[in-house]
Order: structure tokens, then sequence, then C-alpha cells
């Protein structure tokens, strides 16, 4: 900790031992994620298919180890790349099941986005790789390293001869980085029976908000997806041959992507902000708390300068307002140089991102009623077709000041030495609200990573102080949130 | 003709041996364009190369058997998708160097577009193939239908024992349809020595503006090209993490696309439409004769209206006035499904097709001062650069009445029965002004092709038809252009 302040820590005595444990470990936990990391769990390709399957069985043969009973569940197929290929089977697990402790339900998933060395990494991406203490690897920090920093910490727990004070359900997934196919209904299937005596869930893929300072995250935005088509012909024309004699759905499409937004990112769609919940002193608070570095965060992404001014109206604006971005054109030109077509039909892409208390449905049927009446304005002959992704998602947020975040808060001073920002993320987690739904209980965002840790991105890594530090937060959680009295039901 | 009138030709006695030589020959004619299809030359794919060197090497013993004398020039090489490959030699051709007749040039192409039975073709596109008396294969009509078609026309000549009224010269090439790569260089070299005593240039490499009714092509629109390249970060964001805090480059570039055309497709630039030339009546009366169905053109790309109503008004807009189109953006997500990704570079491009008097560099730096007076009401502090290629390429029209069209004018008739259209391209053949330019004289464009050969097209064809009567156009424009008296310099 740059800023750290005065060690004034008193740890609990199971937790110096298991800290001590993981500290002594380090080089061999390293070594475990080195071997997690060299299997090409890529869930996109269809070629590695086997080894996302393989990825879960390595998985499997970890969770036996610690004594836990699991199941790969089989999820059906899907169609890739024209091929019909079996998804990976969801690993469930159950570690211990004693009535008097509280049951935490743990997810993480163990494929990982397409990575090649071509594509500019400094080393090979398969190969974990450490450099000045950072460990650089496709997965490393998402979401391998967090899942075996689970495993890292009940096996601390065991080998220090400390009981395990709660017990656990374990939810891995193989296809998180490809939509989570099939996952939501299993979870929903086994509502009744896995899910059954889970008080609490905890999630382990995120990030924290800068490099610096450990969070608790209690909110992610919802989604809404839209494609705004239009179709002025049934071929693509040569401009010079069709240039003057036809209504182009280009100019079309692009008249009505400029009603969408304007400059300073206010989203022009009429009672849009209209069920936005309202900012309240106690989480205006939240906000003035956080560590956050305006500049580090724009110069980190070469921006000219923020849309906000202040800490505060920037991270509100990712995270507890709407946003809508313009994505791009599917059916005209694209590549480099010209290619003078008149594209026959092309379709807007944009989304909006959604915070509580929007309704994904009830911001669809705004959205479409606004491009309609635009269109019609517009009075053009070309067919228009508004096009959404399935329902959308939801937003989701939970109390921060509830006995879980406690629990948990209290777990990073132990740690940290020092108190965790409460963060939202501007982004979504979709399995976030389902394992909210299928369990009825709170769910807590647990990150290990650090914000610059560049999941998805070239050179993705973890640091080593990041992976050992949140193993013993993780370890913590599960001492603090084993003492939250839970009444029976 | 579906409109042919009582047939009134009076044919000078040579030309009446040569079409029947030609009708006579139909069989043999079809045979030889098989062979030229079957060789596949397209110019764009390097693995091809070696057939387009193949192709030139064919032509260039066709135009020895002829009795000319021929020249492979080497014009150096190019890199293609990242491979140097040699560029295919241009084929020159000389036949007669007789000081009492006239010397005409003539233009063609022997490379094709690329093509594949899977892109959706009835037949094998390089087997050609006769149904319902059309005969389908890649370069068909497009062009090597038309190059033979000179071929022909001198073999008519020459067996039957006619002399060739005119000298001439060849300019046949292979890299057309890649931009004419390394022509215009070799061109203006051979100014002063092969190009010296031509008298006149003649073109076919387009279309009848119908199906029905032959035509001249008299004029070409120019063309500037232009990338507006927005930059709003250094990598590209999600929008779940960055929505709401970024000033996005999509959202500037669709406002200034949005100004650049309104939905009747008036270019919204001021000053652009200052120098078109006036519509005089001769040439209004040229648009009246004309024949071309609006709702065949419309229907044939299913469009629902046309922008105009009046075929003058139609034909004068793709011909006589400019057009701007936006084609597409480069940088954006353009794939199909959805990609929450806020790019962080982003290039629209658009073009506008130029009209006599229209000149390319006073067009472009009107174009960009108005981005820029756009850009700076937009007040956003993303980067702006306007990018052009190369410098435009001018229009380029010739007087229709003059003593060459006139020549080509008689030719049609003693073929088809029937005067020509006169019409003009809404596209550019920028070696029309190369050979103006190297030749100082008149260039025509004499098309054999019908308007829905598909050039470019998947099911690209020529019908027997035209490919045989086009040959007796050309042969009787050679006689015709023969008669024309020159005054010497």
């Amino acid at each position: 900790m740059s800023k750290a302040t005065k060690d004034q820590r008193v740890l609990p005595a199971p937790l110096v031992k298991i800290f001590s444990y993981v500290d002594e470990h380090e080089k061999k936990f390293i070594e475990t994620l080195s071997q997690a990391v060299s299997i090409k769990s890529v869930s996109a390709d269809p070629d590695l298919r086997n080894d996302v399957v393989k990825m879960m069985q390595w998985a499997q043969v970890k969770l036996i180890e610690l004594g836990a009973t699991t199941e790969l569940c089989d999820i059906g197929s899907q169609v890739l790349s024209g091929k019909t290929v079996p998804l990976p089977p969801v690993l469930l697990g159950s570690l211990g099941n004693n009535p008097k402790k509280n049951t935490i339900c743990l997810y993480g998933h163990l494929d990982v986005q397409p990575a090649d060395i071509s594509d500019g990494w400094d080393s090979e991406p398969f190969i974990l790789t450490e450099r000045n203490s950072k460990l650089y690897g496709r997965g490393s920090t998402d979401d391998k390293g967090p899942v075996l920093g689970w495993l890292h910490a009940i096996e601390a727990y065991q080998k220090t001869g400390t009981d395990l004070p709660v017990n656990l359900k374990f939810v891995f997934e193989g296809m998180e980085e490809s939509g989570s196919i099939g996952l939501d209904q299993l979870l929903i299937k086994k509502k009744e029976t896995f899910f059954n005596d889970v008080d609490y869930v905890c999630i382990s893929d995120s990030y924290w908000l800068g490099t610096e300072k450990p969070c608790l995250t209690y909110g992610l935005r919802g989604m809404c997806c839209f494609g705004i088509e239009i179709e002025g012909s049934s071929k693509d024309l040569h401009s010079g041959m069709y240039g003057g004699t036809v209504y182009e759905a280009m100019s079309d499409l692009i008249f009505i992507l400029n009603q969408l937004v304007d400059l300073k990112g206010n989203i022009l769609i009429p009672g849009i902000n209209e069920d936005i919940e309202p900012l309240s002193d106690k989480e205006k608070e939240l906000y003035d708390k956080i560590q956050f570095d305006v500049d580090a965060y724009i110069n980190e992404i070469s921006a000219s300068q923020p849309l906000q001014e202040t800490k505060q109206q920037l991270l509100m604006n990712n995270w507890r307002y709407p946003s809508l971005s313009i994505h791009g054109i599917e059916g005209a030109f694209s590549g480099p140089g010209f290619k003078t077509v008149i594209p026959r039909k092309v379709i807007g892409k944009f989304s909006i991102r959604l915070v509580p208390n929007q309704d994904p449905l009830k911001i669809s049927k705004l959205v479409k009623d606004y491009i309609k009446s635009i269109w019609e304005k517009r009075q053009s002959p070309n067919k228009l077709e508004i096009i959404t992704e399935g329902d959308g998602g939801n937003p989701w947020m939970t109390d921060p000041f509830n006995p879980h975040y406690l629990a948990a808060h209290k777990a990073t001073e132990s740690v940290y030495n020092i108190e965790p920002d409460y963060t939202r993320g501007g982004g979504s987690i979709p399995v976030t609200l389902t394992l909210q739904e299928v369990t009825g209980k709170n769910v807590l965002l647990l990150p290990m990573g650090s914000g610059d840790d560049g999941a998805h991105s070239q050179n993705e890594k973890i640091e080593v102080r990041n992976y050992i530090e949140g193993t013993k937060l993780m370890a913590a959680y599960l001492y603090e949130v084993s003492k939250i009295k839970i009444s029976s039901p």
C-alpha cells in the first residue's frame, strides 16, 4: 500500500497461521496457476473445446483433493462456427454440510479469452511468465487466479489444522467468456436442491477500481442492445452507377444515430431518466471517500479529457447513471482504404447501460418509440427495422451496509490494514443476478485483481502481491462470514 | 431490337462481306471467348498473378497471328497481401503504319474480378457456359468479350480479303480491376513514341444503359474520396467500464457525417455546386430522347422508389450532377451480433462524384473547410483528421457531336438500324482521361455489353447477340472512322 497507515491489525489466531501458510506457499501457488494457465481453455474456439473440458476436469481433481464432492454437469451443446460442439460441463462442488455453519456459494470461471503472441503479447500467453513481480498469462487474473485463490485459501485452513468455519458450494463454469451459454438453465434447475441451503454468494471475477486500494463492489449496470436496420435495396450498389438516383440507407441510419446522444453523453430519448434511483446522502458519501485518480484514468487510455470534471461525477456517470454508446455499423464498408459502395442494408448497433430502477423492457419500448418517431419525420421510403438482443439485462445493486459486506469489510482490513472502497461497476456480470435469484441471498463481489490487469487484453497479468494477498483476503472473508448470525427461517 | 423499325440500311459492300463472316463464325468466336474465360486472370489475387501473365501472353499470340507487332511492357511490381509480386505486363501492339490511313488506338483489359461458384454462381465462373443464348462466365462482358470483339473484327477484314482501312494501336492491360497500377506511368512514357501518331482512341469497357438499345458514351464523372478520422483514446474501450466517462469518437463522427447530405441527396457543403456546367438545350434534348425505364431500373435493385420522378432528372442526377455517398466506417464494430465496444478511432468514408467543371482540388478544399467548421462547433476534445485519397479524379466529357462520334453513330445504325442513345456514366474510367491526355485526341466509349450483364457480380454474362453484333459494330466503326478526313498538322 503506498498510503498504508500504521498497522493496527490484531489478527485472530487462526488467520495468523493461515496467512503465514499462504506466504510460505507463494511459489507453490504460482506453480499451480502456471499449470492452469497452460491449459488453453478458450471457450470461443471450437477447436479448443476439449481444452476447456480438460480445464474443468483439472479443477474437479483439485476440488476432490480438498475433500469436496463434485459433479460435472452436462449442459448440452451449441453451434459454433457452423459446428455443433458440446458445451463444457459446469463443475458443481460441495464441501462440508454442518448445519451449524453458514453456507457460502463461490462462483468463478475457468475459460478464457482468445490469445496469441502475435496479438502483441511480450511472452507466450499460455505460459505464465513472471516479470517484475507480475505474472503474465491469459486467465491469470480473469479468472483462473481468483478461482485458485479460493482453493488455496481452503488448503491453508486444512493444512494448518484450522477447522473450515463455513460450508462451501462451488459453481465453476467454462463458458463465461462466451456468454455463459447453458449456465442459467442449470442454476435455475438446481434452485431447490444444490442452492437450497446457501446463505451467501461470493463472486471474485472483477477488479479493483485502481491499482492501490481494495474494494467491495455492490452494484452493476444492466444493458439493452439495439440494432437499427435500414434497407434501401436488394444489393450493394456502385456509387458511380447509382449515386444520385437512390435513397441511401447509410444517410438514413446516420440521421437516426445522430439523435441518440449528445456531445456530453446525455441520452436524447425522452423519459429515459425517469426511473433512475435518486442519489441519497449516504450513497453520495461513499463516492466522496473513494480513492480514484481521474487524471490517471484518462491518461491510461490517452484520452484528451474526461467527460466530467470531478471524481464523483465521473464515477456516478459510469455506475449510477445510464450511458449510451454507438458501437458500429454492420453491412457498411469497414475495411481500410476506399470502396465506393452504397451499402444495401446497414445495421447501426448501440447499447444503453441501465441502472437501478430502470426496467430493460420499459427502456426498450421508449427507445423503439423514439426511433420510430424520428423515422416518421425523416420521410424516407427505405425500410426500418429495430432489432433488440434478448430482453436486455437488469441492473444489479445491493445494500453495501449489510452484514455480508461488513464481514468482507473486516476481512479486507485484516489483510490490507485499510478500509475498502465501495464501488460499483459500469458493466454487467449477468451471473450475479442469476445467483441472487436462485439463492434468494445476498451476493458480494470481492475482487482480487488490480484495475490495470488487462483482462481480455494483451499481456493480461496478475501481480504476485494481489494473488497472494487476495488469497489471504478470501481466507479472511470465510472466517468473517462464518461469524454472521443467521436466524433460521 | 424490340422496337426495330423497318430495315433501311444500305450497307457498304465491304461491311456486307464482313458481317456475313462474323455471323458464320459465331461458334468459333464463342470458342475463343471460352478459352479466354478459362484463364483465371484475377488481378486482385497474388496467387493467380501467373494466370494474368499467361492471359497477356495468350493475347499477344492472338495479336501476332493478326500480323501485329507487339511488346509486353514490364511495369514493375507491387506489394499485395504482404508479398511483392511483379505486375502483369501491359501488351502494346501496332498493326499497319500507312500514313494515308487514320490511326486508331484501342484499349481493353484482360484481367477480371475474383469469382467462385460458392459466391452464388449457377455455373463455374471460369467455364464459359451458354444458357438461353447467354454466355455466362467471369470476364465474358468485362472485358474479355469486347477485347476479342476487336480481334475478331480485324480477322473478319483480313479473312474476307478486305483492306483494313485504319492503322491500329492496341493497349491491353492486366490490372484494370485492381486500379490499373503502373499503367499511367507507362502511357505517359510512351506519349512521344507509341502514341505519337494516334488520331482517335476507342474504349470498349462499358455497357448499354438498358438492355435493348446501343449507346455511345460521352461523359464520365470524376471522384474525390474522403476519410473523417476521429480519435478518442489509445485503445478500444469496454462500454460498461467507460461508458459515461469519455467523449466517444463514434458520436462525434456521426455528428459530422449527418451534415454532409440530406434525404434528397442534396450535398450540404457550401459552394459545392458553383462550378457545375449549366444545362444547354441541346444537351437537354439528348436526355429527352434516351430510352430508359425508371421503373425497371428501380425494380432491378428492389428499391422502394427512385430519388427523382422523371427519367431526365434521374439520369441527370447520376451523370451531370455531383452525388455524395457515405460508404462506411473503419475501426468501429462491423460484425454480426453485438460487441459493446467504444471504438478508439473511427474513420468515416465518403466520396463525391464530380462533374464538369468541378475541380477535385477545389472541391477537396471546400469539403475540408466545411468539416473543420462543423468540428469547431462540436467542441469535442477528440482529435480530428481529414484524409483524402490522392488528388481525386477529374470528370471527363467530350462533345458528342464531333466527327468521331458521328462515325460511331453511323456504325451503330449500320448494325442495329437504330440511332444510338447518347449516354454518360455516373462512375469513372480513369484510363479515358489518361489516353485523352497522352494522345491529345478524342476518346470514344463504345459499349458492347448490355446494362444487365452483371460485370463484377455473380453470373456475369454476355449475350451471344451482343457479342456477335458488337463485333460487327467494331468492324463498322473501323470502317466509318477511316473515312474521317483529318487535316495534317
